[in-house]
């Protein structure tokens, strides 16, 4: 990917410059990595978003609370296997356990570091394992430790999910990278997944906040998997402006590519975990135009992206488009269901005024690939949105009833 | 059943006395009867509630004017296996075709004739078949033809799904039938599924339409297969007053004991749709109790019966409180998860302030069990609802990813 104003590098957290990380198994699931530490050489800034679930895992709250003192923030330290959610006042105790444990390990002030946790709810942490191991990770963060940490981030999900980009500010190259994990349980609403973002640009903390939030309105809060909104959710990114560039302020040119690359970054990452939906075997893109408002896009690619009916219909290579028309009429948008013309990766098969045009064969040989478009003109409008989303499979069902065994 | 006010007896919307009904096989579907008909032998008043999805099939169109234009109905014409919905103005031709038949062959005016519809969306009903069918069926109707109506009207439905209560209004022995489909596509939201319900009560059309709204908010507006809302969504009631019972009047007795009894008997039927869900095995209820209104009830046990993970623990007999407690977190209401107690058929396992109470054994015992009573007190206040739905399979995925083949 190149497009002129930035172009993919291979890495992930750690390709920007004065980023260490790494990932080490520490006993807290059965098998597999499941403790990650991401670390900023030098001072950075934060900033992050949160799940808007009402029940909030202990570690949201205490970084609710760190970032609310100072977006200062040096370090990342994230286990899975264990979501420390709904876990009282033992639960706040052992995340901030993490976060005292990683500030000694690192030495570091405990102001400065970040806990995220994800895994199974209402189960305490084993923190005689985690403790420990924080202390190992530590002393073993390396500059291309990044992959070992997005796999011990990872819970169901069946790869990791690492990018980076670089791009040029004022002559400076700059660089940002991330690594996420999704899989299940995946709604996120104006929050998001686990997904750590690391850039070292320059830049101001508001400039920041602000990017991070306009990405992540385009690229996490438009993916679902099931439905389900977490109680861990976060996104977080740390900026050490190692890379020397002039610092970057809203409303510039340079805030301008910064955010592209962003967003780039995030609504890559953001597919990736729809593709990665537990069980999935393809990755839905609902793309709908012609609407009055970008709110009523979204709103109406959310439905479609949300409907059972329609997931396992292109599960099945079914050109079911009138499961697509009923989602959209139950969306709650302001609907002329004559108007709308479906089709799937370009392939028209609905015009408006019902006028069916779908070609059973060719529509199934779209259907079977592994990537859908499924295209819905609304004809009302100009805005568009558009939502990713993966197919519902037996595998979904294998998994999930039995998650906790 | 016998309460004291109303007692169960058998059949379904032939039991009142003065109706007749009828179901055959007219060639819509490939095999399984398809076409149903249902008729009060003497003038009737009608009360109907639609589905809010604002793609609506003609039928749906043709039943609202005729119901603007008199609340007097004689007769239901309804068909499985083709949705007559997304088919524009040939669906509307088609949707009067068969009222006008079904009125030419009981001799009752167009303007006292429903018809209704359920099956594949988008495509254009085969009326060549429809309408010798209405004609052969409107001679054979019989006051035994319940059964056969309800199953003409099954889609997915694996049992046809009937009920008839008894009351005393004044004296006089009155009674109340009805019959259901339900199965996919099943999230009503001020609507419901096909639903028809007949009773030889006297009832003025406001009582009958007030009690008639009130019985569905709580039955048919609660129940959830899958989160998606049909297009075609129906219930309708026929009052043809031949108990001969003086008439009955909001606010009087006779009319709580009649919305008592319509609504045990919507109750019954949403019930039995629930679990009936495409792929179910179990039936779920979701109480929630200790709420601050009955609509923040009604929204968390939403939000609760409509998740896919909390319903693949359940099929999995998997007490995976915690997918409970975050879809309450996310469900919109002002919830305190630390006040949130949760148990499963009475068993506790879950008290406030996170404390856990779950006996593995135990409540594998009861998730084996085919009725599940998912218990969330929240806590709160003293407000409550009840919301049904059923586990979800790998044969609701299997059902749907070939439903048009």
């Amino acid at each position: 990917m190149d497009n002129g104003l930035f172009q993919e590098v291979p890495g992930g957290v750690t390709a920007p410059k004065g980023f260490i990380a790494g990932g080490i198994y520490a006993g807290i699931r059965k098998v597999k990595k499941d403790l990650a530490i991401i670390v900023s050489q030098s001072p950075a800034v934060a900033a992050a978003v949160f799940t808007t679930n009402k029940t909030q895992a202990a570690p949201v709250i205490v970084d609710k609370e760190q970032l609310s003192k100072s977006s200062q923030m040096r370090a990342v330290v994230v286990n899975s296997g264990n979501a420390n959610a709904c876990t009282g006042e033992q639960g706040m105790k052992d995340a901030w356990a993490m976060v005292d444990a990683t500030a000694r390990a690192l030495d570091i002030p405990r102001g400065e570091i970040l806990v995220s946790s994800t895994g199974v709810i209402g189960q305490f942490m084993p923190i005689d394992k985690v403790l420990p191991g924080i202390a190992a990770l530590a002393g073993a963060l390396t500059q291309d430790g990044s992959h070992d940490a997005a796999e011990a981030i990872m819970t169901t999900d069946t790869y990791a999910k690492e990018i980076a980009v670089r791009f040029s500010v004022g002559g400076v190259p700059v660089t940002i990278g991330a690594i996420a994990k999704g899989s299940g349980m995946i709604a996120p609403n104006m929050a998001t997944m686990l997904a750590f973002a690391t850039t070292d640009a320059a830049i101001a903390p508001e400039a920041l906040q602000h990017a991070l939030r306009a990405a992540n309105r385009v690229s996490f809060n438009r993916i679902t998997v099931d439905g389900d909104m977490s109680t861990n959710d976060m996104l977080a990114v740390l900026a050490n402006g190692t890379a020397g560039n002039s610092v970057i302020t809203p409303g510039t040119p340079a805030f301008q590519t910064f955010q592209a690359a962003l967003e780039y970054i995030l609504i890559r990452m953001a597919k990736l975990i729809a593709r990665d939906g537990e069980g999935a075997t393809k990755l839905i893109e609902v793309h709908v135009t012609g609407a009055a408002t970008e709110a009523e896009a979204e709103q109406a690619a959310r439905a479609v992206a949300n409907s059972n009916l329609v997931k396992t219909a292109i599960h099945g290579a079914d050109a079911n488009w009138g499961r697509i028309i009923a989602a959209v009429g139950y969306s709650g948008i302001d609907v002329v269901p004559e108007r709308v013309a479906i089709g799937f990766n370009g392939l028209p098969v609905l015009r408006p005024n019902y006028e069916i045009v779908l070609d059973e064969a060719k529509a199934k040989t779209e259907l079977e690939k592994e990537n859908i478009s499924v295209n819905i003109d609304l004809h009302q409008g100009t805005a568009e949105a558009r939502f990713w989303t993966c197919d519902l499979t037996k595998d979904y069902i294998h998994i999930n009833a039995s998650y906790r065994s």
